[in-house]
């Protein structure tokens, strides 16, 4: 069940751990009573059935820069936890179906991708361990009849078509009470999910063919300020500034200038906040699509110019998403730069660097991962050939995946504040504060469903 | 964080594991309905805070032998699934109180056992991780100003004495909206914890100066009957037969007849089972206290005879209880064989050894834990100086506790029915077997209490 490979944790280098370093201290001296304030807000707003978060750990400051409602990676999780996610996706479940129940799972139409069958493989098997019948039902246009899939973990994924009769979907000889939804809709909502008699969880309207980013992190900021405000410290240490900039036409240039005025701003006003706490790295921006997801559709950038300058390759890159989508809108946020680095034990992979890294040394960024309130794990992204400013999302020969080591609800108030279990304590916090977040998205959706 | 001394699982030596075999098949094929089974049973009938289950397993038979509503093993609990303990924590005291609370931990008034104060400092630590401020307050006659212990493991605990104002209970300093109850009161309830307004969980009435072991075995029994026809199988599998007899004075020689007479209907009773499964070994009856715990008034028969010919030592063990009360009433219950068996990787410790096991071999229990409706873990105990007929709960050189390396929540269909997490799941069913019979138990004194 053990994995002596299991990493440790990253090493964390930089001169400014001051501010984070105080943040941690404040999350173990006031663990009881934040835990209280994340039980009264999730008592108040129902969590999202599962998300992941993307954290960027810059050591003066620690922030969620992406929040998923389709978390994809289960099969990176630490098998050691497996039993978390059995307890959490129980209370989930128990929550929207007390007794009991079919489920019938949606993935991703593509089938290519052995990794994401892998991870549909995993959470199916999660479910079926938690006590619910679980089959996969799959929307993939044209599919008339069942189709196996032998993956490389050695097991099997069957996926059937979804059929419908009315106001309900189903299987050959599987009727669910619950559809569990795994596809993040990029294609837009599909017929065969509208309007049914059976739950829907996620709400398809939290599909990326509805939701934006900009929106998102607007909620974020809030809760962000909310949490400042009851614990007293400046709201910026966990938030990344942002701005958007409404219809954006790469090809075509338009919506440019606001772009680029808009980045502009926003280097500024990190810059104010980098003198404020003495922090002597460069400001840069993250401007990604703000309907995007798969690490497409993204860039990093230091100077207004590089906007100015784009040329036809970065304007084709950035117009282009996931399903062949074109992007019509960007988040601007804050970049935050990444200083957890990885190191393979005994390693000199001076090849597997990139930028401000030393030799041997990967850029690590940690991945959070919940079901229903409950932090059920996590993973490194870990990438050798990026640098602490670019995005990890890149999967290729030198980026892999590392399961957390630790479960991140265990904070250990006699260790130092930046001790392993801390730290991971603190991703926890911070990964709740944007699953919150999602939770106060969830219920405008859902609110606006029902009238 | 691992331990990498931790144990694989126990072998399991015996001829007759068919039966057991085709019951832990059955769990595997029809998990989900039996998670259902669950659900619907602990949605009814509100589980217990926590609890502990010692089983036995015959390999024919697998069976709970005593149900503990005071566990005090958490510090022997596998650290890798202190995240569960924290999660099923939090599931718990939410239902309790879903806003913030201040919990006073109430322990044993033994305070020369460091073993158990190293539990309840385990217990204090997980629910501070759980995001809930507690103290210890201590009942101890005569405590007047608060005790720090240093324990072998580092922790410090601190006692603070329990005081009471109207109906209240405080520390200094310290207002809890919740008294957990980690004493078994088998010396009396105090009347410092009668009438509080404050909730006392468990209810005081299910210590031991009011529960008995012969009604938890008869709700038991019902439970053990309503599984065994919701999943066709004969409840015998899982449920040791018992008798009783009324009152027993052991000092006095009163109720042995009684006694006698039971113990050989009850080995008549045993022998027709066994015959029926073809199992060759010698039935046997465990007699112990009828509110006893820590594994004193007990003794394992044979024979009619030996309870006939009691010499004056076993009478005088038989009759004295914890805290020098007498033992007043007996349960007569079927043996069930232990036959599983660890062995010290490279060891030949041929003076470690009892009875029927081989040389090197020592007798292993699985005792599993619970809080709220889940599994948490657990530990086998382990002896070296004790037979598979004998109860192990025996403390001394050649006693251990081996943490679980398994979570019992994680069947592996695609693995054998007795495979290592198959085996565990077992454990886990039983066990919540046990956990429904104490709800139950806890349910009927709750309702007696609000008439």
């Amino acid at each position: 069940m053990f994995d002596s490979r299991l990493p440790t944790v990253p090493n964390l280098t930089t001169a400014h751990t001051g501010p984070l370093l105080s943040f941690e201290k404040l999350l173990l001296d006031r663990s009881a009573e934040i835990e209280a304030w994340f039980r009264k807000q999730f008592h108040r707003t129902t969590a999202p059935f599962y998300c992941s978060v993307d954290l960027r750990n810059a050591g003066y400051k620690l922030a969620p820069v992406d929040t998923n409602l389709f978390p994809a990676g289960f099969n990176n999780l630490n098998p050691v936890f497996e039993p978390l996610a059995v307890h959490a996706l129980q209370s989930a479940f128990e929550r929207l179906m007390p007794s009991a129940c079919n489920v019938v799972l949606v993935p991703e139409n593509h089938t290519r991708n052995l990794h994401y069958l892998e991870a549909v493989a995993t959470l199916r098997d999660l479910i079926g361990k938690a006590g619910y019948k679980v089959r996969i039902g799959s929307i993939i246009p044209g599919l008339t009849e069942a189709q196996n899939f032998d993956l490389p973990s050695g097991k099997k994924l069957l996926l059937e078509p979804l059929q419908r009769e009315n106001d309900q979907v189903f299987l050959d000889g599987f009727r669910p009470c619950l559809v569990l939804l795994h596809n993040d809709l990029s294609g837009g909502r599909p017929d065969i999910l509208e309007g049914l008699r059976q739950p829907v969880v996620p709400h398809p309207k939290l599909g990326w063919s509805d939701r934006l980013k900009t929106q998102h992190f607007a909620l974020y900021k809030e809760v962000a300020e909310d949490f400042a405000e009851a614990f007293g410290i400046d709201a910026w240490l966990l938030n990344p500034l942002f701005r958007n900039c409404g219809e954006i036409n790469f090809a075509r240039r338009e919506g440019e200038e606001c772009l680029a005025s808009n980045v502009e701003l926003l280097l500024e006003d990190i810059k104010a906040k980098y003198a404020a706490y003495g922090v002597k790295d460069d400001p840069f921006v993250i401007i990604k699509a703000d309907a995007g997801t798969y690490g497409m559709g993204i860039m990093s950038v230091k100077s207004v110019d590089e906007v100015r300058n784009m040329n036809r390759d970065t304007r084709k890159k950035m117009s282009s998403m996931k399903e062949g989508k074109e992007n019509t809108g960007v988040i601007i946020q804050e970049g935050v730069y990444t200083f957890e680095k990885w190191r393979d034990p005994g390693s000199d992979a001076s090849d597997m660097t990139a930028g401000s890294v030393p030799p041997g040394d990967m850029v690590a960024e940690p991945v959070v991962y919940m079901i229903d309130h409950y932090v059920v794990g996590g993973f490194y992204r870990v990438h050798g050939g990026r640098s602490n400013t670019e995005n990890l999302n890149a999967p290729g020969a030198q980026f892999r995946q590392l399961a957390f080591n630790n479960a991140c609800n265990c904070p250990e108030p006699a260790a130092a504040p930046d001790a392993e279990p801390n730290r991971f304590y603190a991703y926890g916090v911070v990964a709740r504060l944007a699953l919150l977040a999602a939770a106060r998205e969830t219920a405008a959706v859902t609110a606006s469903d029902a009238q």
